[in-house]
């Protein structure tokens, strides 16, 4: 049985860090999955990460390095100097060099395509037709095909020849003598089956198909949902470009469910855990300047009430909890809405329904927690008025919380622009500064001489 | 060629509204994958969803029922009479009922429990003596075994058995006479040879296994990563508790990453686009609550400075930005350790690195932007102390921020505690009181008199 309950990735980070151990890390690694040692790797510091990586045998390092995150990935590429680094690079298929394309340094990602063999240099050209996000990009090349025409005995031939690591691979590709592809063919319908039999009466023409123009995550929610280990993709000609299977439709709705909960905080999914300081400061200096402009409209707004703000100081220290009701209720609708979107599940004949909703859990929320907080302000200041000015200021804001965390998305999605990452700074500007308006504005109306 | 790409969910619910079209609804839907049923059931107001779902054929109905999030399903349940829902209910096989379990109302669920046979009670037992995070409760029985004495023939007439709409399945499970999981036969391991001969010689037994006892989010990485369509899910004395396939690991996947985003915004994993306007309120009343708490906490502290902020009620102006850079700076370092948590990535060994990196950060970012934000304040209320303060707090707060977003998260885990759900809260708390503290707090001493 194999053993990989038992070696954990604290365990592999630990044996890391210490030199009695580091010795036979390369050989307890080579019993994990390469996902797993990919997943320890970006664990380690880029010190351990390296000289763990440098234990590994050439073809798991390519294994582990295709697995891993773009920028980890990228932080090793770094410390290696440019023969170890060509020599790497030579070792790697094309379907790794489409994959690391954007990590290899330039000069050294050119010399490796120039020493492809034509039908690699044709699969690459071919890949690279398609974007970074269409499924065309990424369609595995490590295939079985088969034509149309053979027989049983020559389908049993291709699955006897799959080497032992080969995954997902219980089904061939059928197709025709263009390439166009056809159907698939699984090895459980070939068994018990006179091998001098043709295959043609075997095909499965069922299975769903993959356009290499669609969207990768499109492309994996078909996979996943469809039952098979693989599908075909396509290109426009119908012809075989190659497969996508569920292992790498797992990784792809994995990756894209953790941008989309790295981008709330303006993260990219890629942001390796230990990448040089100064590249993270980098990355993070502009969301932290995007937020400053909206903090900036925030304390404008207040400043528009400085006059009342030195009569009623009460109103200074309340200001919190309006802007903090505000953004929670906001956010609260405005994730159930992202992961609507994402799911593709918010269409125009629901919008009014959302939006009636959400305004309904807005306000009985606000009515209620108005309440509590104007009375617990009405004891604290003592003052009737300061507990109705802030009662009716989060009712008010809860409101336009709820409204704008529909809005905002829905909006934002029309415009193609992710609402996971703009989302969020939009609704706490809307509610801050409505927030803050509204409760000074009041105060100013109510409390003032 | 299926027509799955063809047919996508907003059609389906724009279909739901039309009086005309709803008729074929059920023929449209019965092409679709029960997945995709289930997300464009999910899609529909309430009205629209139970419709939907009744014009579809009676184990359609089921499958996509298995299929919706927990609260979703709950929503039809409550919709159906007393008598149509027993009708459903005694259709559904035991894996369903376990799935349903939390949903159903308690009377229906005994009854079609009392209605089972001895083997599906035995089943039902097995699986409910595991807690609903653990891979023993939602092994799959659909299992096809076969006893490790067997003939290939054996295996192969096992797999011609297999119904049309299996999936995963190109491979048996082995058992010894006693039940005890053995390994696998692949289908593929077949291919060509003798049907007389044993089939002792062909098992895998390589295959990982998965421990009922084990958490399912680990149970299904497991699957994820071995490159098999299911692993055997044993007890604890090896006997075949039933499957783990990769399609129910991607969608463990799946749940699992939704849940850590939703979490964010203090909401369930399971919540409903279209439940009922008061039982979203009250899921969500708590959250504010909690959040609430933290609010009166961050204007306590602004009181305590209320004669300071009556002297220079610029300080009450320039309050959000301190607060909210530190909000921003923390959630940056918090989104990044949580993810590192939920895939095992941090530990012990590197606690102190990541420290001191986000340390690094946050003192790059602090410096930087505590600069701008001086300067802007300077030429803005023209005091050079106020710039001055505001400068320090900045630096100070998102220091702070940058070590909370480490060590928050980690104490939360070590003591069991989500740092998905709580960890924003108790780090929005710390910058809010710290920031307003330091900035006011330096104010009084610099600015008055």
């Amino acid at each position: 049985m194999a053993e990989t309950q038992l070696l954990d990735i604290k365990e592999i980070v630990r044996d890391s860090f210490d030199e009695q151990e580091v010795e036979q890390l390369g050989v307890k690694l080579s019993q994990l999955e390469p996902e797993e040692i990919a997943v320890a790797l970006e664990a380690m510091p880029l010190e351990q990460r390296i000289s763990t990586w440098q234990s590994l045998h050439p073809d798991e390092q390519i294994h582990a390095l295709s697995y891993m995150r773009d920028d980890a990935r990228e932080n090793i590429f770094k410390q290696l100097e440019a023969p170890e680094l060509s020599v790497l690079v030579e070792r790697m298929d094309v379907d790794d060099l489409i994959e690391m394309l954007d990590e290899l340094p330039a000069a050294v990602y050119q010399e490796a395509c120039s020493k492809l063999d034509a039908t690699d240099k044709e699969w690459l050209a071919t890949a690279l037709a398609y974007t970074d996000e269409q499924c065309g990009r990424y369609a595995d090349h490590d295939v079985l095909t088969i034509r149309n025409n053979a027989k049983i005995r020559d389908a049993i031939r291709l699955f006897k020849k799959l080497n032992e690591d080969a995954e997902y691979h219980d089904a061939l590709m059928v197709v025709d003598r263009t390439g166009r592809y056809v159907g698939m063919l699984l090895s459980i319908s070939l068994l018990g089956q006179p091998s001098h039999l043709p295959i043609v009466e075997f095909i499965d023409d069922e299975a769903p198909i993959v356009d290499g123009e669609m969207d990768l995550d499109q492309g994996s929610d078909i996979v996943a949902r469809s039952g098979y280990t693989a599908l075909a993709v396509i290109d426009e000609e119908g012809k075989l470009l190659g497969r996508l299977s569920i292992g790498e439709a797992l990784e792809n709705v994995r990756r894209s469910l953790e941008s989309q909960f790295m981008h709330t905080a303006g993260l990219d999914e890629t942001e390796d855990l230990f990448a040089p300081v100064m590249n993270s400061a980098k990355r993070r200096a502009v969301w932290l300047g995007i937020n400053l402009l909206t903090a900036f409209l925030a304390s404008w707004t207040i400043g528009l009430f400085e006059a009342t703000l030195q009569q009623v100081v009460a109103l200074a220290v309340l200001m919190p909890i309006v802007a903090s009701m505000g953004g929670i209720a906001g956010s609260q609708t405005l994730t159930l809405i992202i992961r609507g979107l994402a799911l593709g599940q918010i269409t125009p004949q629901t919008y009014w329904t959302l939006l009636r909703k959400e305004l309904g859990v807005g306000l009985i929320n606000g009515v209620l927690w108005a309440a509590v907080i104007a009375v617990v302000t009405y004891f604290w200041f003592n003052d009737l008025i300061i507990g109705t000015v802030i009662g009716l200021a989060i009712v008010i804001n809860i409101l336009v919380a709820a409204a704008s965390g529909v809005v905002i998305p829905v909006l934002l999605e029309k415009v193609k622009i992710d609402p996971a990452l703009s989302g969020s700074v939009i609704l706490t500007t809307i509610t801050d500064v409505i927030g803050f308006f509204v409760f000074l504005g009041l105060g100013s109306l109510l409390l003032l001489p």
